[in-house]
């Protein structure tokens, strides 16, 4: 039995009722978090070209919401634009270790689906718990040689939307194996867009989530798959990751909760900035620094940081501004925070923000390069104007499990997701959070949203 | 200048009344061939699949047609099903050099689009040879490496799919380049699910016929892509090729036309076999030996054939036959020919057909290996019961250029196809063979078949 059968196996075998309560309680979190930033959205290009071909391509109406705009469409492009949506403001949800954004392509497809079959809260949260627990695994599985070159959301995202769909059509071991082969081989998203502010990253999770998706419901059509995708001669791991660990497929299936893990957004950037952004933010604040002050930032790295972010220097768009650890440390030196208001009003025209940008430079840091991806370390140096000299680290970002964010500051990063689009008022925000805090006892989540 | 922007400039700049006689007419032979094939699967798993999954997710009706059910449905679905269809029987063309199946992801992604857009014959025919020469170029340029692991005419597919229906969208130079970094980036499709003799070939056509489509429709919307995906760092080549050749991408643009290279295949097998089986047949014709008298055949071929016919043993399907060398060989010294009826009503079930497998090796030749991909050459050696030793060799295999089939041996092919599903009748099948022939002079694609 290789290990993408064990991994099927335990799939095919979870039972709400084994979901620890803490388990089902962080699900319902990591919902809302990706509701907000699907939400937030809303009206901001590239997202209403994915509008526009599900209208053009698909159905008029059906079961399943497109979350931007109220229409119903049926699910897979439900999935598609839903997943292009939420990733896009750089608010949901990441898991270290994996480097994987586990929301922005497993609820898209999980909710699609959900609605499209009449399903329970209890089944949509068992359906993602699946969907992260596999998507997890499989991004570690994969490595770090893997992320140099792909985008991990999106490659990893088709088989982890994959499986939540399989959740929700009660798939037995030998569909789900069927369907990681089905989702494996559709596998795809390169970096190489990053260089030039491109509009893949929302194509990449659309694509994922709703292939993923296709996956599943063709599997639960009788549509084979390979056998051994993962870890074949021919499959993903031979062609697409050179450090692939197995044993990390299968690693304390049913006792480690790796969705637990997931790691909440605090800061509108690019996760490979908050360790620095937060050891600034500690240092500055310990030393009564302001942003006038500093000479110098130098931002000790792993490589992966350096692969994402070193390519943008100055930068283009808003979005690219997110990937700019410059722009990061200068909205946090001058603001004290890089929420989406300091990015849409500030990253791109205030001269103080490009002044601290100008100071700013990545090394790549061995102790910090060594721990990552299961921990994410923030270290900097600060050389002052006067020629001072400090140092900052945090060894957990804002928004880590050790470090996390409460009901009430996720209801408060909710409400300003909400706000910054206008696309619900607070009242409206607070009905929803009433919701999916009573998701587990939610009967159909066709009406949900 | 990078070579994607020269390819780009290209395809932009590409007009009808540009393409020699020669390039149209055999664009309409390759039409013909690809029709045949998409009609030929009528019926057969998984193909019904497919069907109900573009039922099920797009439109009731559209203006594009799905061939095999003669439902109308949206481009993006047209072209899934379509695209499906016509790489099962394992009956449609081939370009050496690039391992890439051009016909089953161009066409139908081009046919789609431009009955969407309401496009005449001259617009499609200029739409395929943009498909064609960019993805045969493309195909050349990630070269083996990448055929080992990855299916060229899923991951490629996914580009020259996107450039055909660009080319009806009348893209400019910009266009191209983002369009080809949507493409691209999307591309995906592993060869892992042949040792299962899984259903993902189909899968891999479908979607890189619509992901290209896909790509496209939301390129002329606004989306942008990669600049550089090909070449760039975090790029096609860098993350799926260890032996990309850049100077392929802009071979003898203008001068060069690939599309006329196109092999159509005589054999309703995986063309790995078909050097082979050419100098089999050839051999025992030349000596007059029958299948009885064979003791030992041995293949000399090149590495992509022990790669991709290495792992079948015992084939447990039609399908999977078809990449049996034994079983191929097999048919050829049973029956003489290695057709979809030889394969459907005799390649599993015939003892004799078993014995000539068992007696069937491959093994590696340098001299073979050497010439591909730019040239496929067969080389046999027969042991006899009598203990004789022959050796046959053939070096352009039937449907290869220098050894095409004419107007009249692909019209019988064609209707061959129609009768193996039972699709169309001989009368209708003429009526789709004078339609094609004058493709050229038609002004509206929407009626054509």
């Amino acid at each position: 039995m290789n290990n993408t059968h064990a991994l099927a196996e335990f799939l095919a075998g979870l039972r709400y009722d084994d979901l620890p309560p803490r388990v089902v309680s962080y699900t319902e979190e990591l919902f809302l978090d990706w509701l907000g930033s699907a939400l937030a959205s809303q009206g901001s290009h590239p997202i209403p070209l994915f509008e526009r071909y599900a209208a053009r391509m698909g159905p008029g109406d059906g079961n399943c919401q497109v979350l931007v705009n109220g229409t119903r469409s049926s699910a897979y492009f439900a999935a598609l634009v839903n997943a292009a949506s939420s990733h896009l403001v750089e608010q949901d949800d990441l898991h270290n270790s994996s480097v994987f954004h586990p929301a922005t392509v497993v609820f898209p497809a999980a909710l699609a689906a959900a609605q499209d079959l009449g399903k329970s809260g209890r089944e949509l949260i068992l359906a993602a718990v699946a969907g992260y627990e596999a998507g997890i695994r499989i991004g570690e599985f994969l490595g770090r040689s893997h992320y140099r070159i792909f985008h991990t959301t999106a490659t990893v995202g088709t088989l982890a939307a994959a499986v939540a769909v399989g959740k929700l059509l009660d798939f037995d071991t030998a569909r789900f194996v069927n369907c990681l082969g089905s989702a494996g081989t559709q596998a795809a998203g390169l970096w190489e867009f990053l260089r030039d502010a491109a509009d893949s990253k929302q194509l990449h999770t659309a694509k994922a989530a709703a292939d993923g998706l296709l996956a599943a419901y063709l599997t639960a059509d009788g549509l084979s798959g390979a056998q051994n995708i993962l870890e074949g001669e021919q499959g993903l791991a031979a062609g697409m990751s050179r450090d692939a660990n197995p044993a990390c497929l299968v690693d304390g299936l049913g006792s480690r909760w790796a969705l637990t893990e997931t790691s909440f957004k605090f800061h509108a950037s690019c996760r490979h900035t908050h360790p620095a952004a937060d050891a600034l933010l500690a240092l500055m604040q310990r030393e009564g620094l302001n942003h006038e002050q500093l000479a110098k930032i130098t931002t000790r790295v792993h490589q992966g940081a350096i692969d994402v972010l070193g390519r943008v220097v100055v930068p283009q768009t808003v979005h690219q501004g997110k990937f700019s650890m410059g722009t990061v440390l200068g909205l946090i030196a001058v603001y004290g925070k890089a929420g989406l208001v300091e990015f849409e009003q500030h990253a791109l025209s205030d001269p103080r923000v490009a002044a601290v940008r100008e100071k700013t430079s990545m090394v790549l840091d061995a102790e910090v390069d060594g721990a990552y991806p299961q921990r994410w370390l923030g270290r900097v140096e600060v050389l002052t104007v006067g020629g001072r000299r400090f140092h900052g680290a945090i060894d957990e970002p804002k928004g880590d499990p050790g470090n996390g964010l409460s009901r009430a500051e996720l209801e408060d990063k909710f409400q300003r997701l909400l706000a910054f689009s206008g696309a619900r008022d607070a009242e409206q925000g607070g009905e929803l959070i009433a919701k999916v805090w009573a998701l587990h006892a939610n009967d159909d989540v066709r009406e949900l949203i």
